[in-house]
C-alpha cells in the first residue's frame, strides 16, 4: 500500500535495527484520513472472506479495526489486556509474552461476542514476534470460530511473526512489509502484486 | 441523539444505581456504524470551533474519536495510560483517579502532538466523575493549547463531572445523559435541544 509506505518514510523513526516508531500517524497520534484508506484496503483484499467480525487487540489496533468494520459492515471487539485477569468468567483468554516489554499479559474476549457461527479477521497495527497475533488466533479457536486470516498493517518482515502464522495455515495481508531497518533506513520487501 | 439512546435502551446493562454495562457497541465490542454516525454528530456540534486536534484516552474513547477526526479532518491523539510513569521526558502527564479501580493512573501524551497554536476537542466515552476528562484538559492546559471543548458520548447526568468542567469555563457536548438508572431501569435526562 503505497500510501502507507510512503506515510512511514516520511514520518517513521528508526530507533534501532529492530525498533520503527510510528507514533505520529498510527501508535500514539492518529491520521484518521489514512485509517480510512487502510480500512477500504483491508475491507477489499478480505472482501471475498464472509466475514462476520473483526478481532483486535486495544489499543493502537482499534482505529485501523473500526474502519475496516465501517467499510465491511462488521462489529469489531477489541481484546482486553491486562497483567493477569482476576475475572475469567465467561470469558476467551491467552497469554501474550511481549518480547518488548519481557513480561507476559492476558488478552481476553467475553464469550457473548465470538461465537462458532463468527468468520472472524484479526487485525492489528503491528506484527513481529507474531505473539499477539497467536494470542487473538487462540481466542478465536476457543470461540470455534472460523478464521478469515490476519490483517496486518505494518509487519516487521525480518522477524518470524508471519511465517508463524503462514505455517499454522492461515493468510496474513500486511500493508507493507519491512525488510530491513539497517543502517537508520526503512527498507520494505519487494511485493508480488496480487490484484 | 435518538440512535445512540435507542442502542443503549436494546442493548445496555444496568449493574447498579451507577454502572451501566455498554459492552455490545461500545466499550469491547465497537459498532462501526454507530461510531461514524457520533463522529458526525460531534463534528456538526463542533463545526464552528476551528478543531486543529481531537485528544482522547486509550481505549474506549479511540474509536469515537477517529470517526470525529475523519470528518473534521483532524488528527487525533490517544493518551496512554499506565500505573506510573518510568519516562516522563518530552511528555505531557496528568494524574487520573479511578473511582471504580479505587486506584491513580498517569496518563500521557508526547510533546510532539499538541501545541499552543492547537485547538483541541476532548472526547471521552463516559463522563461520570470527570476526572479522565480533567487529567485531558489539565495536559492541553499544560501545552497551551486552546480548549473548544469536551465531548462525550455518555455522561451520568447525577455524578458531578459534567458541572465541575462547566465550573471551570468548558463547553460540554454529551449526545447522551442519562438521568437515572434506578430500578434497573435507563433514564434519560430532557434535552433542551439547541440544533
Amino acid at each position: 500500500m503505497d500510501l502507507l509506505k510512503k506515510k512511514i518514510q516520511d514520518e517513521g523513526k528508526v530507533l534501532s535495527e529492530s525498533v520503527l516508531k510510528v507514533d505520529s500517524f498510527l501508535n500514539h497520534q492518529i491520521d484518521p484520513i489514512l485509517m480510512q484508506k487502510i480500512g477500504e484496503e483491508f475491507a477489499a483484499r478480505f472482501a471475498d472472506a464472509g466475514i462476520t467480525k473483526i478481532l483486535t487487540i486495544e489499543s493502537s489496533g482499534i482505529a485501523p479495526a473500526t474502519m475496516t468494520g465501517l467499510v465491511l459492515g462488521v462489529p469489531v471487539i477489541f481484546a482486553r489486556k491486562r497483567k493477569s485477569l482476576t475475572l475469567t468468567d465467561h470469558l476467551y483468554s491467552a497469554e501474550v509474552y511481549s518480547f518488548t516489554k519481557k513480561e507476559t499479559s492476558e488478552i481476553s474476549v467475553s464469550k457473548d461476542f465470538i461465537t462458532s457461527d463468527d468468520v472472524v479477521l484479526m487485525m492489528d497495527d503491528f506484527l513481529a514476534n507474531g505473539q499477539a497475533a497467536l494470542g487473538l488466533l487462540s481466542i478465536a479457536e476457543q470461540a470455534k470460530a472460523k478464521v478469515a486470516g490476519v490483517g496486518i498493517v505494518i509487519e516487521k518482515g525480518f522477524q518470524n511473526g508471519s511465517s508463524q502464522i503462514r505455517e499454522r495455515g492461515f493468510n496474513v495481508e500486511s500493508l507493507a512489509i519491512i525488510e530491513s531497518l539497517a543502517d537508520g533506513q526503512v527498507t520494505f520487501k519487494e511485493e508480488v502484486v496480487s490484484r
